[in-house]
């Protein structure tokens, strides 16, 4: 491999309530190109759960797809996570959003009995078992717990989540703004982000502070 | 007035093709805040052009609201553009996109004999007679011209969009990343971002650049 670290980011759909959260995603692909590393933009080709109007809340009656609305936010450069090989990455990183929760998995209905999508399932066990980091902000560490049990992370300071997260074994730090919670063993790295109150510039430090830590273990 | 000095951003969609440049809108709510100052965001209640899909470049068959669209960048903090008083804001500024030149005026269809909706023309010619900053990132500046005429922009280095703004009696002026243009006695700033071949970094750096440069004028 070249000396230049090439991340993965995986997209859960374009918007907050039901996709990826946008703040968090460019201020991730900000981050990651400011270190002077590359990536790549994966989002899995499925229905989003639903599409909501994100100025009222409400449900619409539309249908959309992950990987057509992710493409919002990559500016049409991105490829199906079933094409997601771990051996041609140094890192994964996931921003989050509700379509973590709701696309990427079903943790917004079910919580710790949630399921992950195999496409999901298959990227952060790929990863684990190479040893190589993987990244999650905001809600997106929830996956980490469902997928691979006993690690440490954060999600801030939600008392209802993180009570979700130690049923299912992991080992939840309480954070601010900006400090990167790191799991050496398991290589697994996590920042609140929109889990906390937070101005666009509290996301932009997170999202640094987070790749920052990551290239430190690549 | 506060000594906190306030931005309306207008968003025009949640896309590059079809709407706002995501990475170009939050890059300058980024700067904005970055700096102290602070933002409300605003987009006409009204249908998109037509609806992209951001993997292949086809037209879908589906219809989207530019306003309900916007708030998916705006995390749902979003007016409607009918309701912009330029009296509350020190200064105005639209980020890029194909959003600008499809829903926001039909730039993209009919270049300098475009028409301009509006809510957007009045929102302009609001700041500009009460002598306030207007700041216009990658093809926004084609506003500009359509609605003030006589204007010193930047649009980068596109020769047949230059050409066309020149028949708007608008003077171009070439620009490489983070360079602004500013026209003092129209109060008119401008920027280059995605007109050029750009990183995420160049758009942040752009957005940083005019919003800094406008500050100085407020």
């Amino acid at each position: 491999m070249s000396n230049v670290k090439k991340f993965a980011v995986i997209l859960s759909g374009c918007g907050v309530f039901d996709g990826s959260e946008i703040h968090e995603a460019v201020m991730t692909l900000y981050a990651i190109t400011r270190k002077g590393a590359t990536y790549e933009i994966f989002a899995p080709d499925i229905a989003q759960h639903h599409v909501i109007n994100h100025v009222d809340g409400s449900v619409m009656n539309e249908a959309r797809n992950v990987l057509v609305e992710s493409a919002r936010i990559a500016r049409g450069k991105i490829k199906p996570l079933s094409e997601f090989n771990p051996e041609l990455f140094d890192a994964l990183i996931f921003p989050g959003g509700m379509g973590v929760a709701k696309n990427l998995s079903t943790w917004a209905f079910k919580g710790q009995n949630c399921t992950v999508i195999p496409e999901v399932e298959n990227a952060i066990k790929g990863m684990h078992k190479l040893h190589k980091p993987i990244g999650a902000l905001c809600i997106a560490p929830v996956l980490m717990a469902k997928v691979l049990g006993n690690v440490t992370l954060t999600v801030g300071k939600d008392a209802t989540t993180i009570k979700a997260l130690e049923t299912l074994g992991a080992k939840h730090q309480q954070t601010n703004h900006a400090q990167v919670v790191v799991d050496e063993k398991n290589m697994v790295f996590s920042t609140p982000c929109y889990m906390l109150d937070a101005s666009i510039v509290d996301i932009a430090e997170g999202a640094k502070a987070i790749v920052a830590e990551i290239l430190k273990w690549i």
